[in-house]
């Protein structure tokens, strides 16, 4: 992958251009604003793997590219060696991150729409397409999110949020902050509290710039500092997004989220898990899901700087599990449904 | 404060050697192992608010040892001017830090030795020798708690813990980590899972890296991965330290505890505090407390990496408050004390 140099005004995190994927290089944020050009699949699942993409609906749309990618850089003209091609590139794509189902999602869509089709120009042209379409519906989808929570706010509340579900989890606009900013676009005057999110400090380097660069009112506080900022009385709401929905309710998302689900329970806080019914997993049980064990390396440096003793033993879980009944509200583009959700996502997911 | 460069086996926090206040520079662990020597009570102040020494004990006997080099550099025979000289050294030493209270103990226990004094050899005399008495007593009473608190925990127990409380908090031996060390003494196989304690990283730099240092089995998480480690049914203790208990049972302490506490209640954990009875504070109540503000830089930068937008807004208080409902047990030098609190550290007290 090569580094593409712009400075642009609106965050358009991942975008087809000229024939390849271009990412905003996140691991480079907030320090630089700078792009990376994919014009490969393994291109594409480097960036995955180390970060340059994530937040679960921009890595399913930017697999889907991946794909794409792979079809349309295929030289063979033989349809059985060209599917060989493709599932392979499917299964190093799907393997990059194990815990975000959209990942598996957006490859099995597009997987899907070529099935039955025996015309290689035709399969290339369909796979781009619909990864085109994907990209545009991810919008269209955060937009209508934000449009259905927005009621849920009001003018001068004060709204928690982990990680960074925003533009620069999405293909643009976001799902918790996308929530937040059609709240502010609804004309209502709102603040928010972003925890750090340690240890890759999605919270510092993604969520403040984003919301910064967009004159939404921030405050960064350290994850230790979660319990006692919500002792003081002042967050009215907790908005996250997630990886993956079970049918019983129960939701993954970045490690963090489950202890801020249970000190809002703890303060009678609402909490609200935003997410595109693409994160929902109507198949497996909590005890099913593969919970990403991540480097320690992430924990005991920074840059340069060593934070620990080098030969220390590191847990380093990058998503927990937060149970149902520690949430108030799940805001999809269908809807919003509350509890009980094994009766309410069944509903809504048909 | 000038910087000497000594290897030693044994983690001495605090220490008095040729008529000067030799203290490990806990800024530059766990990189590097080194002491600075003050020779001024400006020097000690100094050392104090860069956090080169920090834990409550800890900073309590080196404000002591601060309060013997301003009378000892003290070069004038006037007995009224000398005092004049002691106060201005009292309050420039007290206003370091405001939250632990061990530091205002330690210097009133000194000023009180001598209020009835007049004779300034004499004066300097007792005041180095009440210093150094109570870096002698700050280790005893570390070693009574840990043999007094040991009994609580069992062969095979993994016990969490948060910031560091341990031999780099106190002259030596330490009071959440000393226990810790008398259970390990007592014959019982222990594991210890440490908070990485943002922002400063007390638990990544100090208490790894003490623990590692005397072969305890240690691992590290982030602050995020409190709930979730605590929801795998691993933890079976949580043990912290306290900068200050007042006789509601209300704990002030490093930032992080409060939601370690509501944490551990929530998976029914026992979390017991472990503290010096010179940590209590009978005289004011929650509400009196200042809880210290800190520097943004804390949070936005580490070392030279800037982790968020540097004109972000960041709330950063370095302590917060645990409320009596949530602590098991407060385990003292002079004894353990179960609720209701307001009886039994009335009685432990006298």
């Amino acid at each position: 992958m090569n580094k593409v140099n712009k400075s642009r005004i609106r965050l358009l995190t991942v975008e087809w251009k000229n024939n390849s994927l271009v990412l905003i290089d996140q691991t480079k944020l907030p320090a630089k604003l700078t792009y990376v050009r994919c014009r490969s699949y393994i291109d594409v699942a480097d960036a995955i793997k180390k970060l340059v993409v994530r937040g679960a609906p921009a890595i399913g749309v930017t697999a889907a590219f991946g794909l794409a990618l792979a079809a349309i850089k295929s030289k063979t003209t033989n349809l059985k060696i060209f599917f060989q091609e493709l599932t392979k590139a499917y299964e190093i794509l799907r393997s990059t991150r194990p815990t975000a189902i959209n990942l598996q999602w957006a490859l099995d869509r597009i997987m899907q729409k070529i099935t039955n089709l025996n015309d290689i120009a035709l399969i290339k042209k369909v796979i781009l397409d619909e990864a085109i379409l994907m990209a545009n519906e991810d919008i269209a989808t955060n937009k209508s999110m934000g449009i259905k929570g927005a009621y849920l706010f009001s003018d001068g509340d004060t709204i928690m949020t982990h990680c960074n579900a925003g533009s620069l989890a999405t293909v643009g606009y976001g799902t918790a902050l996308g929530v937040i900013r059609a709240v502010k676009e609804s004309g209502k005057k709102i603040s928010v509290i972003a925890t750090e999110t340690r240890p890759v400090m999605q919270g510092s380097r993604l969520t403040a710039f984003e919301l910064k660069h967009e004159n939404i009112d921030v405050n960064l506080i350290p994850d230790t500092a979660v319990g006692h900022i919500m002792a003081r009385g002042i967050v009215k709401h907790v908005v996250v997004g997630a990886d993956r929905i079970l049918r019983t309710g129960h939701v993954f998302n970045k490690i963090g989220t489950y202890q801020l689900a249970v000190l809002a329970k703890t303060h009678n806080i609402p909490f609200y898990v935003v997410a595109p019914s693409s994160t929902f997993d109507l198949k497996n049980n909590p005890n099913d899901i593969v919970i990403e064990e991540r480097s320690k390396d992430e924990v005991i440096r920074i840059g340069k700087k060593i934070l620990a003793p080098k030969n220390i033993g590191v847990i380093n879980p990058a998503f927990d599990m937060t149970p149902p009944h520690l949430i108030t509200k799940i805001i999809t583009e269908k809807g919003i449904v509350s509890p009980p959700y094994t009766k309410s996502i069944k509903k809504l997911i048909k």
